[in-house]
């Protein structure tokens, strides 16, 4: 007989014996006491450490890491990303703010997304930060804007690759793409910022995100830095940064295991080893944002009232999609499925029940857990949505039917 | 041979001879400049009132016609349509102090949703509108606010019916939900409510939304309306209000047409003279949200980039998803398919292409129209999504990414 797939622990937040979830040393309940409020995200900073001390223990010493910003630009996880990290990508003239003022020194800064707009080259050249330029218009304006403001222009070039990542979350390259810059038209471009006399330091690669399967990520890499190897002969610039991506998932849903770092620690010592011969002044690069983040954050919604409707408990919450877009199933899900979610306030192990968990919003888009078995919960009790360190707040539509909005805390 | 399904012609706005789409009587281009940014919002208040208009003229008198803002909360918007329509239906506080603040009689205003915490509820006392209660909890809640306030509760009871409405865009009656109460246990808390001593006005029944077939309207409507008048059977104050919901659809996919009000008509009108006679106290209520100002909005966003790749045009625009989430295929969809998109200051007879457009974000969810036939356009261009009056911005992750928000006018 076949057993339903499960979700994969969440043991990275213990328990009290009472049953409180301990974020960041502290019980939930009083977590709650103390923020004054609930909705609200909470960042245990003591992962997001040992995160990176782990994956810096796993990976070649020469690797440098990323934190892609988009995933969790929360000013004060940024901060303590900053010094924990190599660099940090921002997608925006917004988030670069948030990263210099973090203290990320702007040399380490890079800056990607396709139609940027002037205002934003402006600002990058202004802040000193790399370019991930996009199309060959980026490099015309960086050319003009560079003499106008009497700036060096920083450029990498981001590369649609003529490969995909495969069995991606997301992909985002093959094939047309908004992203980057088709692989077979760069060397022309290389020529073109040779010739305008720009600086340019290297490519960025990113082939798709949120992939479970190391064999595949590392096939993209190694295809990456095949490619950048090839491209590279075009410039007479030396390269002195590439970033392979990422692309490193995180366990969300019943059935999907923990990636397993080993193998692509492996290929990457192999890579870091032919680029100290093949390019021997590149930086190797991975930019990881929900992989850093992602586990490391839980979503914490009070119930206000518990229904039951022809037999099925509901409990409604005082959050929900507003809050928490990707858990309600409404981003970039083609089917929907539960996240792992808890009672944070009850002991695992107490009278449980399949449950509907709801939030206040009227539309039955706002789902938080369907059918899923909890312990019983009254009013006033602590929902908890667990991998929601990244894509939470930032991607959801806080102004969604006039509700207040989250708050976000670092424990 | 079948030719593809196509969008229902947006005939809404008129265009100006050299291409320039006319809203409010302003061409396009020059609206952009009057607002000074893109991307933005635009609502057609002629046409707002043209579809109330045409609507009052349709339905019978007896009729109320009640806007649900959670459609579109723009203030200056719900200020007109307080104006225009017979009660504003709002769903939370923070939507409450919209409808108050735009002048809307507390008489008129009515609140529903699952979920409403207690300072909602006494919020809802204090400026004196009808509580749509969604469970008991809050039937027992509103009777102890009331006493401790010294204010009387109004009170509806949302029930959750035990039909669905065919075809709806979303189900939100029928089997076990979240919302309302359901049918067969009303009795029961009616004669608790009567117990209490509260005030009882009605009954508020809403099956479904975004549905394009009258016929199934109608059912709703029937079945709504004998399903109150049983359940009025078992209170001893008379109904003084029945919200027979909304569900009326706009058409936004290929293929869809426009919903036909006649049939509609016609079954209110028949309901009304029953009503005259079963439910004399009653005032016949229907509530509208997305039908009402859904097809008086643009989304608008400019051409940043012009990207060809691996032959295939991408318009790349400084506003998508973050805006517009519903229009990128993440809000409901199961299977993306193109909201109407044009070129808003070109005319639609210029030379065309087969078009990508898409957002800033780093992200392929960012896509606002896919492989769409568009006239040929530059950076600068104006990209204009039809359709958009409701669920737009209120509706959309703004922070995501960093990106500026979006603007939201009234022309």
């Amino acid at each position: 007989m076949n057993t339903p797939p499960v979700h994969a622990p969440m043991d990275q937040f213990s328990r009290r014996d009472d049953g409180q979830l301990m974020v960041g040393g502290v019980p939930l309940s009083q977590l709650a006491e103390r923020i004054g409020q609930t909705p609200f995200y909470a960042v245990d900073r003591g992962l997001l450490r040992q995160r990176v001390t782990q994956l810096r223990a796993a990976l070649p010493k020469s690797i440098e890491l990323h934190y892609a910003m988009k995933a969790n630009p929360m000013p004060a996880l940024v901060a303590l990303m900053a010094t924990l990290v190599d660099g940090i990508d921002v997608a925006s003239a917004g988030e670069l703010k948030i990263a210099l003022d973090a203290g990320a020194d702007p040399a380490e800064i890079s800056f990607a997304g396709p139609g940027k707009r002037e205002i934003e080259l402006r600002q990058a050249l202004a802040a000193g930060v790399l370019v991930n330029v996009e199309s060959p218009r980026e490099v015309e304006l960086l050319a003009r804007l560079s003499q106008e403001l009497g700036l060096p222009a920083r450029i990498a070039l981001r590369v649609n690759p003529d490969f995909e990542l495969k069995g991606s979350g997301m992909k985002m390259g093959g094939g047309p793409k908004q992203f980057g810059i088709d692989a077979e038209v760069l060397p022309e471009l290389l020529a073109r910022i040779d010739a305008l006399g720009l600086g340019f330091e290297g490519f960025h690669l990113f082939a798709g995100s949120q992939n479970l399967r190391a064999e595949a990520i590392c096939e993209a890499q190694r295809k990456s830095y095949e490619l950048a190897l090839r491209l590279a002969q075009g410039s007479r610039q030396p390269v002195r940064f590439l970033n392979l991506g990422g692309g490193f998932g995180i366990p969300y849903f019943p059935g999907e295991q923990r990636l397993d770092i080993a193998p692509i620690a492996e290929n990457l010592a192999a890579l870091a080893e032919r680029a100290q011969r093949e390019l021997p002044q590149a930086a190797l690069v991975i930019e990881l944002g929900r992989y850093l983040v992602g586990e490391a954050g839980l979503y914490v919604t009070r119930v206000v009232d518990r229904k039951v409707s022809r037999g099925q408990v509901f409990l409604v919450t005082d959050g929900g999609l507003n809050h928490h877009l990707a858990a309600s199933g409404n981003f970039g899900q083609v089917i929907r499925k539960n996240y792992p979610v808890t009672i944070g306030n009850r002991r695992p192990d107490a009278a449980s029940e399949s449950t509907m968990v709801v939030g206040p919003l009227c539309t039955p888009m706002d789902l938080l857990a369907e059918r899923m078995v909890l312990p019983c919960a009254e009013p006033g009790d602590l929902v908890v949505i667990f991998q929601s360190g990244a894509y939470g707040a930032s991607a959801s539509p806080q102004g969604f039917l006039g509700h207040p909005g989250c708050v976000e805390v670092l424990v």
